[in-house]
């Protein structure tokens, strides 16, 4: 039997809309035996720090997968839609806003990036309306299939892929200020804290 | 390997209930191959004209599929349960209430339909407790599985379906009135308006 | 073509965290060709009588399937993780607090229980963080695999497994007083009354 293939996508969809769904028909479409597994569609409208922190807190669950990660306040302006390799061989295709940077990080960091860009590897006619279901889904669906991302754009040295500045942990006399990135469902608080700033505190 | 037989699903049931649950349930009991996609389940609570209009909007990003589609103000009241053969071979599957009929004229027009009826292509005991559940999930599954419209029904003569009345597009001195089908999550208003009105304006 | 293999899942966990994605990503990763259904997520936070209801009343309309089902206000605590397997031979997965007990009841009743362990079965290192996904989860995606009961944990004898307690119908005076599970969507409200009760009043 062929292995199985996953897409895994996260995004701020939601799901009151058809965007999630509409995102799921472009990408059975191209890659019909492509198993989608949907992280979340929670994420805060247009918070690419809760998007990244999610992505990369989440890998360690995940079956090796493409990454398909959609959170970008500014769609079809000011930044790149990107697809990129990692050292490991991993894929993550999104906007270069510094959602997909933490993940990436994780996987080896960056090793290839492409611009994509509205080809015959996209939603042609209407490349640019709704990247996420013309842009960004289709290209997870071609990666998976086994196209080569030099076919998907023009090459983006990876040097110059945006890194996510997160909120700094400050230490004060015995104190520690971190940023609270969300609270879930069942009041648990997750802060922005990694464990080597815990672990230097010397609590 | 067989070809991937795709349902696609639309409704106003909502995420909070079993509703959606259920409905995959009964599918996969009777088309355990048939992938399910959700176009959404966020339409508002019996807004058939939502419906019918985010069914029709989302063909074009869909593989194709049997639809079922289940927005039913009227459930086991005044309309009958139906499923269609389009001209182009599609099928949909639904309430007669205009839900169906956007999609319909665009897969080419209904060529054939019949009332859906409580036999053994339904869930025989309690077909009308929730016909999403009972009547619409087993019909579109056994058409996924290759049985025969004929089998599921008596004819209805395709000119005695019901189409949707959709909210007119007044064209003022200048002016251009015309109705907000929704809302969507990041504030996009959608409005009901065809290329051709907009361009027979000459603006 | 192998049969298929079925996971349904319930949960309280909601869809705006990643709660269900990453479960999801966990049972791929151990059971890739495993079929999710997604019963409901949307339980009220920590109410296991109407888990354990909606899990009793949906199941004739599943394919047999391994069940994994979680609202586990005591997480981490007071009950014990189970694997159960019924005199039907059907499987359920989830906390001891009386949640699996009537969909248990319904499938023959409990005939093997083990209390999960953390273990080459679990997800080891964080095994007791979150129960849902370190435990539950990689417990059901090893049932639907094949591995045996036995591997998973030690035995619990069936006659300690929760059992839950659904609240009294009262029969006063040609009156009936029972409870109200929940309201769903369209304002049916569903109440906690079985059949032989209703009859029993011999209205």
């Amino acid at each position: 039997m062929a292995e199985p293939k996953f897409i895994t996508f996260l995004s701020d969809f939601g799901h009151a809309d058809d965007f999630v769904g509409t995102c799921h028909g472009v990408i059975k479409g191209i890659a019909p035996d492509a198993q989608i597994i949907d992280i979340t569609h929670g994420i805060r409208r247009h918070d690419i720090t809760q998007g990244a922190i999610i992505l990369a807190n989440t890998l360690p669950y995940m079956p090796p997968s493409v990454i398909l990660a959609v959170v970008d306040p500014g769609v079809g302006v000011s930044r790149k839609p990107v697809a990129v390799r990692t050292a490991d061989g991993a894929f993550l295709v999104g906007p270069d806003n510094g959602l997909l940077s933490l993940a990436a990080e994780e996987l080896g960091g960056a090793a290839e990036a492409v611009e994509l860009a509205c080809s015959t590897y996209s939603l042609r006619e209407v490349c640019k309306t709704f990247e996420g279901r013309d842009l960004f889904s289709p290209a997870a669906a071609h990666i998976v299939n086994g196209v080569a991302l030099a076919k998907l754009g023009a090459p983006v040295p990876v040097e110059e892929l945006t890194r996510i500045e997160l909120p700094e942990v400050e230490v004060r006399d015995g104190e520690l200020a971190a940023s609270v990135v969300y609270i879930d469902r069942f009041g648990n608080v997750q802060v922005h804290l990694s464990r080597p700033e815990l672990e230097g505190l010397g609590l």
